[in-house]
């Protein structure tokens, strides 16, 4: 099984993708877990993940970016989650392609079959089982990145869009979840982090992950 | 006009591509002249350009290679050769899509129509008007790699593949100068660099680069 959290830059869903996937070692025992993100999960898209956040690199093309997020995924999958879902293992991913579908696709305004060709070519047409949205308003989740760039966190090229830049990429997720409610959970992502990670633990109940577990 | 240079590792085409590019400042003025190479000429381009050639990176996924190009062509373009062919300047590149559709496509045995369609999203279409191919034996062209890392030259991922992968790349270059024998022109690159460039300069002739020169 295949489980993907996706949501805006602030949302807490990386926060919320480690704490399920330990959430799921100990409930299954770690070697039966696979954790993992993007851009990055390896050493070479972590390499690509650098290119990609170093806010030098204003001048990227968003064609550029969009084939760079393509290459670190190409590596990821086969690199680590097809042979983890092969050896039968579940697999937490922080992003997937849909964050390009969104970020890219409806963010930059790139040509959207362009966008779903190339992340089926760079996925092999691997798509994830599950995917956990963590909904936050635009004005929050910018407020929390804030918030942490003032704690030290690091601020990266990513974080330097405009405010119409946001909306589209949030539109986009919602356009998403309409067109696949079976696949898409929307979490509510405006409560503590405890009251979010017990939700979705909570929503993990309907799934048999292991069945013979 | 865009003229690119092809050929296997080791052919000369860099030397070349750098003595031509040399060779038509002079003969139009360095200010209508554009020299740029593959994977590179953008400080976006040459950062992709590391990853690619780091010889720690063995465990380069094919897919991940292919996209890395791409990435790495499509921020050449849209910031090096696409303003300047708007500018009326003559651009001359080391490599271009072509060796992606040799190398990842032939070579690697990826999909020839992703592999195109890939090329064709990250160059928006654009293809040289004019590709000498510097030909030389595949023995040759190994022999001269060789010789260059013994003196020093860098040593990167790219130089560590088969021979059965040398002879798919030399393959897919002949069935690529058979399809389009109009762009594409052969040069013997198995003569002196003096003598080669000589015969790419009387090539030139034939076309008129800057009709009003």
């Amino acid at each position: 099984m295949f489980i993907t959290f996706e949501g805006m830059d602030g949302s807490g869903k990386s926060t919320q993708a480690q704490l399920f996937g330990e959430h799921l070692r100990a409930r299954y025992g770690a070697e039966n877990i696979v954790v993992t993100r993007e851009p990055g999960g390896t050493a070479i898209g972590e390499q690509i993940r650098e290119i990609l956040h170093n806010m030098r690199n204003q001048e990227m093309a968003p064609l550029a970016e969009f084939l760079l997020y393509n290459a670190a995924r190409a590596q990821l999958v086969a690199q680590v989650i097809r042979p983890a879902l092969e050896q039968g293992k579940v697999v937490v991913s922080d992003r997937f392609g849909d964050s390009t579908l969104v970020y890219q696709g409806y963010g930059r305004k790139l040509d959207l079959e362009m966008v779903r060709n190339v992340i089926n070519y760079a996925t092999g047409g691997l798509k994830p089982d599950l995917t956990f949205y963590i909904d936050v308003k635009i004005e929050e989740g910018l407020a929390r990145r804030a918030n942490g760039h003032s704690r030290g966190e690091e601020l990266n090229r990513m974080d330097t869009q405009t405010r119409e830049f946001y909306e589209r990429v949030r539109a986009g997720y919602e356009t998403l979840l309409c067109e696949n409610p079976v696949r898409w959970i929307r979490i509510d992502g405006t409560r503590s982090i405890e009251q979010v990670q017990f939700d979705l633990q909570e929503r993990l109940d309907a799934f048999a992950l292991f069945p013979n577990h």
